[in-house]
């Protein structure tokens, strides 16, 4: 998608000059697991003109290999961002996607792109679009699960793209996506509205413990991990990641932080996750990993996460630098 | 429409940063008329957002009176700018406008409306959006004729909007449009394409010469005008004005001028004519000040023209001005 | 007046650009209730000019009728602002405004504009100009009197423009004022500087208790209502309203906030006090409101309030929203 | 003077940033002088605020020593400049200076300052303010010569300064100061109208042929020197220079050449008349390296001339370079 | 190299900004043969810093593959540009490149590299470095062309790297690359300044005809090619191409065209006719399509060539297009 | 030194401008002073082209005198700045400076300049650049003593530019400079690990405590000062200043404050030191003086302190003011 962020914390009707990236949290992961040194590809569509040209550009500057992308189409999804400040909250408005050349796409040959990778991402967001993308998504990981790969689904749900009845419109879709998924992003609020699970617990943090063994067994997941957020008063958020894996949760420190640009930190974390599997991590190793490289990503201008490994390690201790010379 | 431009002569691959502002033909003759001293209103819809918030704010800066706005829906029409240098011509990249609350808008009061105005501008590219939206100009015409007004079309044929055999498509609409219309902007192409009329002569003015008088007669037009232009090699281009009426056709001064921002001049052209008309001037006189007006249009920043009657009438002397103090 | 802003956080010795945008009480209170949904006029007088224009254009971007101002003279009053950073204050520098178009204006026709207006609000910074503009200020709010209108005052007292002995000088023009006035804006220390009330409490809550029956009583005002500020160290100011009305001193919550833009939020207060009176709210409602709406207007860019009322009810709940999709 | 210049081909009502500098006349001849290697110092009065820190620092960074400007008053003179394009001509906007800290000032200690200096350069612009500073001029004048030093006056008549009947008022004033002046900056107009000298010639040259031989007698001057400007239709100018001396006229080529920015290239012409006598090079070599000086000050940035010596022969030879590596 | 560049047309000592890009001989010309459709390698070393970082980045944005680009050293080479305007020449400042990770880089693999590319594009800036680079320059050209691949050598002799009795110390590293080369880019000074050939002809086309196959002969060399470059009063250049190949000489039609910025543009020409080489185009289509390539890039920002082959061809017709809609 | 600021928060990667400005420790001090009212020099060398210009031009800005400047040379040091963000510190990258003007200047005439001064300011970054920089520092601070001038070193350990066994290669040159300094910047570990003083204490005031009387007694030293700084979670910082002074070490009230723009924060400490001992204050008010100067210098853009003495003494009261009209 394209971001067309006001600059500073004017709002659209004051300002007249609009930052614009090229983001979504395909991109974010994608670009994430390429600055930890994976050959990264994104596999899309975008429109054959200066837009889609200037999205090319953008992925490429971002370290994301785009030979799996296909240039048809005319549109290309975009939202507008107003930045909040302390009470004001951020405010993300779209544009018409539903003619995007993403969801317009004819088929990919997901059989040949299968081969060439290890690892494929897939979000909720996605799952949201139309029945062709759902049925493009689907093919995919199956054919990713049959050349011997792994299936991350980031659960992800926006209940404004699925309106009305949105939980009930979305539960078969991500079931199927839950049975094909190795490594699977939620929370419990995921496993009790989407999933329409129940449990007697009201804190979240139980709920988690009485709910992911569950989900776990049902959909035969390998892993599953999410953060719980708190946004506090004073311009930080806290944040604490959890980690389901071989029968056991595992949580982060909770870390608090100040805030720059809060939007596309958990697709840093999705990444940490991802990063801390494929080099064997342990599950603390592994959240406190992924919950230091979401903390850094929102610090970070711009949705997409752009600290390496080393950036990350260096804030997991604690300490605040003063000047890096 | 939201107008994306980059800014200086960069590519949208080459910068990160749009300027942004709201026009359209509709948006430049109203807020053109504004300048000329009338209480000038646009009939439109605008999303419900904070796009739209700013649409509104823009528009009033423009001094256009948004009474008769409706705010509806979620998109608006958008496009994106590249200005062009020298031999490189500026590129214009279109947003997905099917769904923008414009054309997806309910009924407006075009009787109450109808009542309030004196004069109607319609252009031929609101004609090329959908049978709606056709069917709302066509009302609104038919009103405003009802209550004395006075009918303007800009015949403005894009035929990248109407598409393959557009003009087999069109003509049926531009004729029901001619037929309502007392001023109508338009040239000799339009004659021969759109209206399928021939002559054999080959030079555009002599084309002009023979097709006007049937024009006019045929549809009992009381005013066409328009402009020949001519694009030159050093950063300038050349502007005729033409203006049939009373059985005569009558040519401005030919004005050739450096150009500084293009898009929107026509309609300056546009507001000139009908200034001059409402105001009873010689046609020669309006012709004279219409390409002024859209001269000077050439060398303002953005779409919409800027200039008062007394800025065009410094400009019509043909002498250049060192600095005013 | 015209704002011209050093941007980001340099001195004017450091940058070589400003921004600009036009402000003022009047602006903002007026700009604010436009939000509100009322038509909104301001009556002033411009310079016939370029800025002139630039101010125009502004104000009607903000949603404010320009109806009622005039356009004679050649000056407009103008301030640099340097922002703050934690313990450096913002600096305020003023140009010349003693011939300001406003400052040197002919009379209005008071009598028309009185008929047309529910409500007309006055500050004490005007009060300081000169003779001819105390004048002008008294007999439009005996005109608005006498048409049964509403008249707001903002005391405001600037400690520079009265120069020496200033409370002496001010004195009798505030009584005036105080006399015509339906709906106050002032403190403790107004009515015991200014107004030279005594009391021996020492506690600024308590002096409010004190003073506020007493200035009501003695103006016959019907409300009261103001609020007390405090800075604290770390970039956050804290804010109570009060309300004096039927007898009976409404405080509001106090909030705790992250301040980006401070200069006008008193007016975003004032528009919130008045907002309450014409909708019927409680005292409680409106100085909650009031407060929320100027704690709003700390986080915006510029003098001007330009949040909706659901904008400022959102923030009345003290839940700080991640992002707004 | 403060120079607001709006960036670009923007109009005042159309943006809302505006770069800022400050120049003048005494400013642009002083930095130009400073470029050529002359200790070179500003006489002037400025407001004791960030507004005359600004300033200061500006006239530091621009070569000028500041050691005899005084901080006293509160304002300074500030103008808009919005930059023209092509047909479209620059308009510049004054704010009020009557009350400026340069026109309030008390006196300097002239008789110091003349013994200091070797040249002064005086200008028709500040004669044209009040009685105090015509004063202030005279007395200056008159020390330097007093001490020895070389007097120069640009007369530089601003019909808006002076009003009606303006050059009856200005007349006395400006032959007091020609009777002080060794060289002076004038044309023919000068001649005619604030001297009202009579000639039957009706082509410029022409009348300066005919005048220059009587006002150098008339007022006793060593040098009188000017330039022709022809606006011409494609963004160029062409300027030619003249140098009265010793009974003869000497003429520059005539240059035409692309303008980036006028405003202050006529100061560059003085600066480069000055240099010319103060190194004793030939008349002819005097006006060519004026008209150069002044033709490089078109194509700089701001008014204030940034071109070295060096810089200015390059031109001279009249071949354009491609890049300067 | 790291372009440091001041925006507009300001100086150093007047601006507080620089726009930065990176670039160079073999980035121009590998960025431009990438929008041509090839897959593009660049060799170089840059530093393991955030500098470095940047410039992968950006790279990557013109679409150059970065697999060969090693990470060692600290520095990379940057230059300051000031553009020019009209009479005032462009001016570039180096900083110091002595130590630049490029010209202190270890080893490449140019056995294992010259298997992969089909074409390896060397130059004479390079050249001009040390001998480290020189050595690695030769080896590179000779396992190209062991490995059957096609050597491009550009002369681009620049006076201030060689220093004095610059020609004769890089006469036989010259020599050495053509030996090496296939395709050559020079023109008649080339031959004669820096191989000392020598001609009666006084005229440079004359010069060409004379040297060009004596040149080809000496150094057995396919294809050589250049342009003849004239600078005009009006900011225009006109440009004209010539290509030597099979014993005939062949020139484009001359171009004029308005220039934006220059630097780089001679890249262009060698992308293009590298381009026709591999295409098989003609030597007429050759030069024209060059000529075309380079001429877009004098109206591109930045030094490097942004246009695609339909791009370029569009431009080839010499017809000047309004807006591309 | 050149510093190239990546605006706002951008990485280097991310970013297309920088903001230049030239500063270093002796520029800050000695801007510093200008400030406070003394005449100014910096003793330097700076390259003879539009780079030299630039920082000629923006040292004058800040009201240095440059007189004592030579211009020689290609280079200037530069450094690139990313600024951090909350738990994400700020980077700093050097240009290469081995070859800058300064580090490759010829002799300066120490004898002539240090007759003009009365103090001198060192630093041990200049100590770190090569042997023959260091040689000018100990011939001129030597000069200085012997024309009775004050001589103040601020230690300022660099440990990247001392490189391997640093402390060993720089010792020597530190207690050459101490034994000649009056006025000295260190702390408990430039005693313990430069000049290899132990103590048995652990934590670092009691350190101060042992080792600062045996600093003073071995190299005779007047004043010593610095400062503890703790970087807090919050974006803010604490500050103490201490001073030991006749026999006596004095504490200044610790500081809490947020933080903008943190370099060069140490040179205001440095300035406020030597203007207490100048102007003969206490030690208790010289470290409060010179806390509350780095303290503000913290909120300044830029590595220059650009603050009065009443700026300083007005943020010494502890009080936040609200907004200063």
């Amino acid at each position: 998608m394209m971001r067309l962020q006001v600059p500073g914390y004017a709002l659209l009707s004051q300002a007249d000059t609009l930052q614009y990236s090229f983001s979504g949290t395909g991109v974010n992961v994608t670009a994430a697991l390429s600055r930890f040194g994976y050959p990264s590809y994104l596999v899309s569509t975008l429109p054959a003109n200066p837009v889609g040209d200037a999205a090319i550009a953008n992925l490429q500057k971002l370290g994301i290999d785009c030979t799996f992308i296909q240039r048809n189409g005319k549109y290309i999804g975009m939202y507008f961002l107003e930045n909040g400040f302390g009470v004001r909250a951020s405010r993300v408005t779209y544009s018409n996607r539903l003619e995007s050349s993403f969801n317009t796409a004819s088929l990919y040959d997901f059989q040949e792109i299968a081969k060439q990778i290890d690892v494929a991402h897939f979000c909720g967001i996605t799952l949201a679009m139309n029945d062709t993308v759902r049925q493009q998504m689907k093919q995919f990981a199956t054919a990713v699960k049959a050349h011997g790969g792994t299936v991350v689904f980031d659960c992800n749900y926006r209940p404004t793209l699925w309106g009305e009845d949105g939980y009930d419109k979305a539960r078969s879709h991500y079931e199927e996506m839950l049975h094909l998924a190795d490594i699977v992003l939620m929370n419990e609020k995921d496993a009790m509205l989407t999933l329409q699970m129940t449990t007697e617990e009201t804190e979240r943090t139980a709920q988690l413990q009485a709910l992911l063994p569950f989900v776990a067994q049902k959909y035969n997941i390998t892993v599953i991990a999410g953060t719980h957020r708190t946004v506090n008063h004073d311009n930080t958020h806290s944040l604490q990641g959890f980690l389901w894996k071989n029968q056991r949760l595992t949580f982060s420190d909770q870390r608090t932080f100040s805030v720059h640009d809060r939007i596309g930190a958990g697709d840093a974390y999705t990444s940490g996750v991802i990063h801390g599997e494929l080099q064997g991590f342990s599950p603390k190793e592994t959240v406190d990993f992924a919950v230091a490289a979401s903390m850094l990503a929102h610090t970070i201008v711009g949705d997409t996460p752009m600290s390496s490994e080393q950036d990350i390690r260096q804030v997991m201790t604690q300490t605040i630098h003063d000047v890096i010379r």
